[in-house]
């Protein structure tokens, strides 16, 4: 039970698109991300998952229009609906999902983190 | 799938003590609360619990000790863990739990809302 520090967390890593998980809620995690660029598109059979926007602007492309979201923003990806993070700059993401969640959903590919970090 | 701004719906209640549901991720909620002053001790017998803090201080009692916790600052209080939030000032508050989970626990009383209003 000790506490966790967001901007702290977020210092310990550089690298994008490998999501590191910060804390365990019952059988969610809570994992934080940096994104930039663009990502694969996905998605997920069972698990919905939400992404809260801590820094930067995320664009989250689905297959008939883009959803942009600042910081302070969230949305949730419902399970079995294809999405494609993408951002042009910078963008520091919390994720809030299941645990087993795979990042590339049913993609796969050589962007699969199959066991993320803890941080 | 709409985008959901944490502080607009944060502009929508005032008052203390009465979580809102602003999202469902499988069978988890994430909620947005208003905390002012003293709750009542209690734990979950069977949730774990994720405060984050957006704005404020929040001061998370246990039976042995005190946590402070500052915006962008999280906690997770287990499942069976008796504790008290608390804050002098106005406290914002992003809640991460299992649907169902009630702000009171076991302690009940008046303070229980039994169905968090959706905002």
């Amino acid at each position: 039970m000790e506490k966790i520090n967001l901007a702290e967390k977020l210092s310990l890593f550089d690298e994008y698109w490998t999501p590191k998980i910060i804390a365990d809620v019952n059988d969610f995690q809570v994992k934080l991300g940096k994104l930039k660029g663009e990502f694969v598109w996905h998605k997920h059979d069972t698990e919905d998952e939400l992404f809260l926007v801590l820094k930067g602007t995320l664009t989250m492309c689905f297959r008939d229009r883009n959803v942009v979201l600042n910081e302070g923003e969230c949305i949730v990806v419902p399970h079995g609906v294809e999405h494609l993070p993408s951002s042009e700059e910078e963008v520091h993401i919390l994720f809030i999902e299941k645990a087993g969640t795979l990042n590339t959903g049913d993609a796969g590919g050589a962007r699969t983190v199959a066991e993320p970090e803890r941080i």
